[in-house]
């Protein structure tokens, strides 16, 4: 079982990525594609007049502020134009894709968090009314019910709440819980960079292989958006798969590329 | 097995329809819910900058000119916004519902009319770079495949070409091919009249029994949109379908009321 999950950069070669998953689901079709959408819901909301604002957790991340208008552009743009996009590339390639969100079947299910606890200009603030959460479990059954009717699974957030709302919830630590209950085999994560970098922006400084526990340190060093990536590759690999790839989704035969050795390789 | 098709009009009551359809979900849970969503599509379109542009074809309907953007729009719309809304509407009521749209997996396949002849100021032309087609067959096993894990299939337009791409397909024309491929019992079909009206608009004009031979002539005093719902109709009832019913979306319990002897009943 393959998972391989693409973030959503706009420099991401879609048309390449989209071939090689065709490529590789003619070798083994057990795989499952999960997708990102930053980058163009940030566009959308500013086209609607609803203009993406980022607050900072108390824990240190920076996250989306989701109110109830951009829950709905975040679904427009990411179950919408994103995920049929995904859709029609994989069709066109004779892929019989599938489309879904984590809403659907409550494949990625978890707990609201609708008070937000954040910290602007260094004074610790709550938000409610926000829509997002966690993925805390995934609904495997319908994977495998869709995998033995011969379908490629194509999934992005948001997931479920508890309660059955729509929450934003973060893809890559979606796919990597989606990896753990699979019991994937292999983790990939496709971004618009080489894999961990030790000098991050340096391309140059490229780690290539690191163990699992080796992980905390590399999360001193990791940016931002990396350290989600980095966390739910440690969870991945605590909870059942056997490794995590991260590497560059900006080139041609991306997977092919990274299974052969590309990227940053990390296992247990 | 039931067809439920709900208008995307913005006087249908979306949760008076959701909590019918939790209801009749625990009587029988072999049913199936398609929705609309065109009202929306026009306002996110002109919000967007690319307002909507319809077109009579030659044979006397008027269809969304579907170039590549507006595709894209719509794919926003009904995939995204609307699509996750009954999702959502649904799980929330404790109905394991799951979206997905004619592309995803071939639900709805057919062939691409990439020239849209029409007729404009009295004159003949032929649109190229157009995105609409017919739905000509449909993907039963993945509709059986989500039923026999207890999962309520809700599905929405646009469909699939032969060759993958994504096409605006009728979304009343979709269910009815769908019921037809289906066998379906009943295909219900609700939108903001009360049924076939002898003068529309006059509500009070409603046929409330009709047999699908009288279809035909019925089809000369229908409104425009209505035409091609008793277009759908005639289609579902000749391939398969054992009756169709056109009924009010705006009131409560209107799944309920329909089969009860509410609106217009077509039977064979």
């Amino acid at each position: 079982m393959l998972i391989i999950k693409v973030g959503g950069g706009k420099s991401i070669d879609t048309d390449a990525v989209a071939s090689d998953v065709a490529t590789q689901f003619q070798r083994d079709p057990n795989l499952v594609l999960v997708h990102g959408g930053a980058e163009t819901t940030n566009e959308i909301a500013e086209q609607l007049g609803h203009p993406p604002e980022f607050v900072e957790s108390e824990s240190g991340f920076t996250s989306r502020r989701t109110d109830r208008r951009t829950l709905e552009i975040f679904e427009m743009v990411y179950c919408g134009l994103l995920n049929k996009r995904w859709v029609e590339a994989l069709q066109t390639r004779g892929v019989p894709a599938v489309g879904l969100s984590g809403l659907d079947g409550r494949l990625f299910e978890g707990k609201r968090k609708d008070k937000l606890r954040i910290r602007r200009n260094g004074r610790r603030m709550v938000l409610r009314d926000d829509w997002t959460g966690t993925v805390d479990q995934v609904n495997v059954d319908l994977i495998e019910r869709l995998h033995a009717g011969g379908y490629l699974p194509v999934l992005t957030p948001p997931g479920a709440s508890f309660d059955g709302e729509a929450i934003n919830v973060d893809g890559d630590r979606a796919a990597a819980k989606l990896a753990a209950a699979l019991g994937a085999d292999t983790l990939l994560i496709l971004s618009n960079v080489p894999g961990l970098l030790a000098n991050y922006p340096d391309e140059g400084s490229l780690i290539e292989r690191l163990r699992a526990k080796e992980l905390a340190s590399a999360l001193e060093l990791a940016e931002d958006r990396m350290k989600k990536k980095v966390l739910g590759a440690t969870e991945a690999i605590e909870q059942g798969a056997r490794r995590v790839i991260f590497a560059d989704g900006r080139i041609t035969e991306p997977i092919t590329r990274a299974l052969d050795g590309g990227g940053t390789h990390i296992v247990a």
